[in-house]
């Protein structure tokens, strides 16, 4: 894929609209061919993916030369290597023995009048995915668009332009060779930054927006997009330590939520713990944490237990810390618990510890999150975890998909309605 | 209801958000209620709209008084009569005598690690609607987020204020009378036009948009809003009369899809014939519509058979007439069909006329809207006709909800997670 020719607006805007009429076309035509021939596309792309390696380092090479101002942490997101080319191989393989989701029945029932309704799973059409310099996203995102029947548009980091280009080509290519339109897949072959805000205009032909990255790139898209978005925000986890915990269950999951991964949006930020545990179970989950290299910021009581412990502002109670820093207050009980995690938390996933099944339902009835788990880590937040096979993200939004974002996810229905000449009254 | 005092841009700001807190606040005490106490409180809010029948007569006939430059038919829309009132109050009983949405467990399953996986119907949290001059939508809207563990904001049109601030009082009575919030229901005390504007802009207390109304409300609302919407676009409704038609089925439900209602959304405004029937049912259909009273606006072969049938243009395939009008054109079969509807639609509601199932598949799996019907009315585009008891509108976006949005359609979900101490490796 070169670079287009896009110096005027006036050509990108003709460069990205007929991207768009393209996808459009494309997702007319996807929709109706058998689950069959995508899973081979995928199963193709994998197959690609591995005889192209040469090819992908070698874009891979380029785009880490024309990033010089990169962090060493950017720099090896955006690194590819032979296993990270083989995971996303792998993860192809993965999407492709998924189970298809289009044209599920959801339900089926039969109204007086003799009317047969069927409520029917459909692809969600044109996905336009936006995202940062991690490249394996362009084939987790493309695959899991595929594997729902939806065609995608990925603008990925202008890092890992090249990088992602070798990957489309694979994929396109796995699309001719299965017989389905290559344009089910296009990237935006421009690093014009302007090319963000005309996608975000282009309603006619892009279903939805999905943004993956960081916090200002999503706030743009949410002020930005005219059509709906299905955003990832903050992971601010929680788990709160019930008077009826059992001390190793509160110890294990503690330490998996906050350190098991510190850069993950499941992984815990805040941890709350009853005021009945403050001598008898307190000590060992803070020591635990020390331990393992964490900083904790603590309220008066949890400071009192080791010098270590820094002062929580107010602010601390609010941040996605990803890192190895915790902030750790003791409460009263289980309502300031719940009422803490709804004013502080980020609506995405929070855990309690209990032994007390009464206290375990209010608190996943009464925490307004996406996923509330009960003596678990919530660092199970994962698609893959879910047993959904591969994710897009995790939403935090209320509207269409909540939760781990799969290929289930990605659809939407219509209503088949059968008759033999009812007409209504 | 009084007229709030918000004469400057701030104040009205500071009263719209003292709304948006109130309705927070609401929202999470509504989301635990029991579902009897909301079914109470709609069958509370139906004695109280009967009994309060004077007054609520008295502030309709204020609204006719102030409205001075209406149209008739918007007069009409606008009135109150004993009867309107008494289906205002049976409506609000059909939805208090609907299934409660709110804890259904949609999927429950058990991964290899012994993790149980729940996903639960939770309430969408604040709901704003915005809608036109029917005052009979402020009790419609209401009761279906009440049924629906939702809280409501409610702009009605400015000509029915009084009518529907009278309607609000008895629903917000009913609510207290159920030991239920009353800022569970909330109307926008003022008539300023500005308040739209600032609503869809308060995203931290309103979680979705619902606009009612005409395109200019609903573009208006899609442009500006900061939050999800669901919003009910044109019905621009066909039916296709496929060469394998019954004459009796075709004649009997292409006048049914017409000129039942003409004003409803799911009203059809285009005619597809085979050609293959163009003398034998095409003479017959056009026959049907004329001696009802209807317009018809065709291509040649149409016009050649009745001196009446005017020449439609390219913008007649389009138009959503709501109006004794149709379009009538020949295709040469299934393809051209499906082709011209995908095109000129609007992905609303389209029927298939045919006795070929083969046919009748291809149809229902090609055009892409939300409802697709074989050998039935498309005016059976209804929430009450598909057996949710009652409808906020017909959603034509593909996410969240398609088709009839009823107190299903207007829930969210969440994954409650049961563990036993389990961490991830």
């Amino acid at each position: 894929m070169a670079l287009a020719v896009a110096n005027s607006p006036d050509g990108l805007t003709a460069e990205l609209e007929a991207i768009g009429r393209r996808a459009r076309d494309a997702a007319q035509a996807l929709a109706q061919v058998p689950a069959q021939a995508r899973t081979e596309a995928l199963a193709a792309g994998a197959a690609r993916l591995r005889a192209a390696r040469a090819d992908i380092l070698a874009a891979n090479q380029r785009d880490l030369a024309e990033a010089k101002d990169l962090s060493a942490a950017m720099r090896d997101r955006l690194l590819l290597d032979d296993k990270r080319i083989e995971a996303m191989a792998a993860g192809l393989e993965t999407v492709a023995a998924l189970p298809d989701p289009v044209g599920l029945v959801d339900e089926r029932w039969t109204r007086p009048n003799g009317l047969v309704i069927e409520r029917v799973r459909v692809p969600l059409g044109v996905i336009a995915i936006i995202y940062e310099s991690r490249p394996n996203v362009t084939a987790d995102a493309a695959s899991l668009c595929i594997r729902s029947g939806s065609v995608a548009i990925l603008r990925g980091g202008s890092e890992s332009f090249h990088s992602s280009a070798a990957i489309l080509e694979c994929l396109r290519g796995a699309l001719r060779g299965a017989g389905l339109p290559e344009d089910a897949v296009q990237g935006v072959p421009t690093r014009d930054r302007a090319a963000v805000g005309k996608l975000l205009t282009m309603s006619e032909w892009i279903d939805v927006i999905v943004p993956r990255g960081g916090k200002s790139l999503i706030a743009r898209v949410q002020a930005e997009a005219r059509m709906p978005v299905i955003a990832h925000l903050d992971g601010n986890c929680h788990v709160y330590v019930h008077r009826d915990a059992k001390l190793d269950v509160a110890r294990a999951v503690t330490l998996n939520a906050k350190m098991r991964r510190t850069g993950v949006c499941g992984a815990a930020e805040s941890l709350l713990v009853d005021r009945d545990l403050a001598t008898s179970q307190l000590p060992a989950l803070v020591g635990d944490l020390l331990k393992a290299g964490c900083a904790i910021r603590g309220d008066e009581t949890v400071r009192a237990l080791d010098p270590r412990v820094t002062p929580a502002t107010e602010a601390d109670w609010s941040t996605e810390f990803l890192d190895a820093i915790i902030a750790v207050r003791v409460v009263d009980g289980l309502d300031q618990a719940i009422a803490h995690v709804n004013r502080y938390g980020s609506h995405h996933t929070d855990a309690i510890i209990t032994e007390d099944a009464g206290a375990a339902r209010r608190f996943l009835d009464e925490v307004d999150s996406a996923i509330v788990l009960h003596n678990a880590s919530t660092q199970f937040a994962d698609g893959g975890e879910f047993g959904f096979g591969a994710e897009i993200g995790i939403s935090t939004g209320k509207l269409h998909a909540r939760g781990p974002v799969g290929a289930a996810q990605l659809t939407s229905y219509k209503y088949r309605v059968h008759g033999s000449g009812q007409v209504r009254p």
